[in-house]
């Protein structure tokens, strides 16, 4: 491969991945279907049988696509099976091999790669997309065309890296990356993900355990199944990322709990509560305009801190380009 | 109008409408559209004319509509108009036209129409409908098109009543109605609908403070898209709607609060979390199979009882014939 041919978008990738689920599933059909290099694992023996016939090659284990020595190595497993699929690419990696993952908790996954003795060639990576199903069997090529990727840059994130996996992102996989400490993230989705998760959880809960429950399902608004859509998702995927971030999700609960049960008793002694209803809204209506945003990372020791210092308000970059050190974007 | 022309779908019929937003400008098209004899009104000017371009004729206030008889008034002003609106009603009614309403809490509707002497005539109505938009210009000939109603019966509802509105939802209205208790209304909808209001509302604000809420909005993943859409409703719409069932929403407010206290301690402690993802299991999946259901609606003085009851479980008719006594519809 020439440095002509990677300037002109024909670079083919080595890509592995291991976990052929939703995700990692939708990664391989899409690079595959690009014509690069995929190899994928899962343990589960129908789910590599479906992806073979789906035209992505097989290896025989994680050590199997950690021997192949790929430019990427996506560790797309569940979240609970993540600390032994570490455990196990550090065992067997070689070579320049980059890893990311797509785990939607960062900072329990930086600690496994760290305490693995990876962290220089890990980029931790969550592609904000998805749906309530799960499985080779609904991944598409198209799944995450277009996601926003929050990948994680802290201080022992090596530069070589993160360029790596934000080419693979906003290249053959067609995404968007928003650089972000890990702690960030996880603070972030906590209120957008993890917190919403649990309230569509308690909200089915609720109307499964009252009386009422026939006539609620089919009085159902449209709020509803929007807030409970995504209940509808494995309850052992949503506990374990749930569990995963733990304490910020907990902080954010406990601060919803304070809030509600504050209006619960303004509403029962009749009491005005229109400044609950005011409290959001500066982020009604539509959202303000995103201004073009292109920077050239910097040569100090800082790269790592500015570029987060962007996606911590919001910064979103569509196009990365090693050689000229250039991202492109929104902010 | 002959009997055997209502037999055959096309009586032609007189409806009243007082408010032209998004519910009763829908209602208004629909049923002009179809040819039949539609009188709007409307408080605000703009609408008035937007209304009558559209082919709906225009009275000139509450009284207007009332002296024309129709066969049916549906109020359809804000939750916050209704007690000037039945007032009104009140005093310039005349005839036998039967009254209805399209607000989402139906208690204080039924309050008020008893307090002006009407609740023979009136059976409360809820068009499961509706968008996050409001306004004459939202409004559509098909918003409400397979709509399920919830039509209020209690012991002073008039069984006359009850069949002129089932007969309009069923037929020109293209709706279906569950029979429902005006309590049990709004016991059901503070769990589907003001609820997921309220947690739509706070998920926003908490965002709209968090230092973070750029990254967050950026990360915003389908869940939260799905729960807080509806806080996108005007405000004062939405607190109209909580505080008009304040205390049934205070009661499931204050369970959700402690619910999430309680879940909230368990994360901060590392305790096991799946009893709280596991509880609503028995809503998930897809929904259980319905069968088909047909009525005669007793002559008895049980009538309306034996028709919540049945309501309350679930039912759905989709048709009402009064010359045969019959519903249809499933449960």
């Amino acid at each position: 491969m020439t440095a002509a041919g990677e300037a002109a978008g024909t670079r083919r990738w080595r890509v592995g991945i291991a976990g052929l689920g939703l995700i990692g599933g939708s990664a391989a059909r899409r690079l595959a279907g690009a014509g690069h290099e995929v190899t994928g694992w899962d343990p589960d023996g129908p789910t590599r049988s479906q992806a073979s016939d789906a035209g992505v090659a097989i290896a025989d284990s994680v050590a199997g696509l950690c021997r192949a020595e790929p430019d990427v190595l996506i560790l797309a497993v569940p979240l609970r099976a993540l600390t032994e699929t570490v455990a196990e690419v550090s065992r067997h990696l070689t070579g320049s091999t980059v890893v990311t993952d797509v785990a939607s908790v960062k900072t329990p996954v930086l600690d496994l790669v760290r305490a693995a003795g990876l962290s220089g060639r890990f980029i931790g990576g969550h592609p904000m997309a998805g749906t309530e199903l799960s499985g080779f069997a609904a991944s598409t090529a198209e799944l995450l065309d277009d996601a926003t990727w929050a990948l994680t840059l802290d201080e022992d994130s090596g530069r070589d890296a993160f360029w790596t996996v934000a080419e693979l992102v906003c290249g053959p996989l067609r995404g968007a990356v928003t650089p972000v400490r890990a702690a960030a993230h996880d603070e972030a989705v906590a209120l957008v993900s993890h917190v919403p998760h649990v309230l569509g959880t308690e909200l089915l809960a609720l109307v499964a355990r009252s009386e009422l429950r026939g006539l609620a399902l089919g009085l159902a608004a449209g709020s509803f199944r929007g807030a409970t859509r995504v209940a509808g998702t494995d309850p052992r995927r949503t506990e374990a990322m749930v569990a995963g971030n733990a304490t910020r999700v907990a902080r954010v609960l406990r601060e919803l709990s304070a809030d509600l049960a504050t209006l619960s008793a303004e509403l029962e002694r009749g009491a005005a509560v229109s400044g609950f209803f005011d409290a959001a809204a500066s982020l009604r209506g539509p959202a303000p305009q995103r201004r073009p945003l292109g920077v050239t990372v910097g040569s100090g020791a800082d790269w790592a801190r500015e570029l987060t210092g962007l996606g911590e308000r919001g910064a979103l970059f569509t196009a990365a380009d090693r050689a000229s050190g250039r991202l492109d974007g929104l902010l």
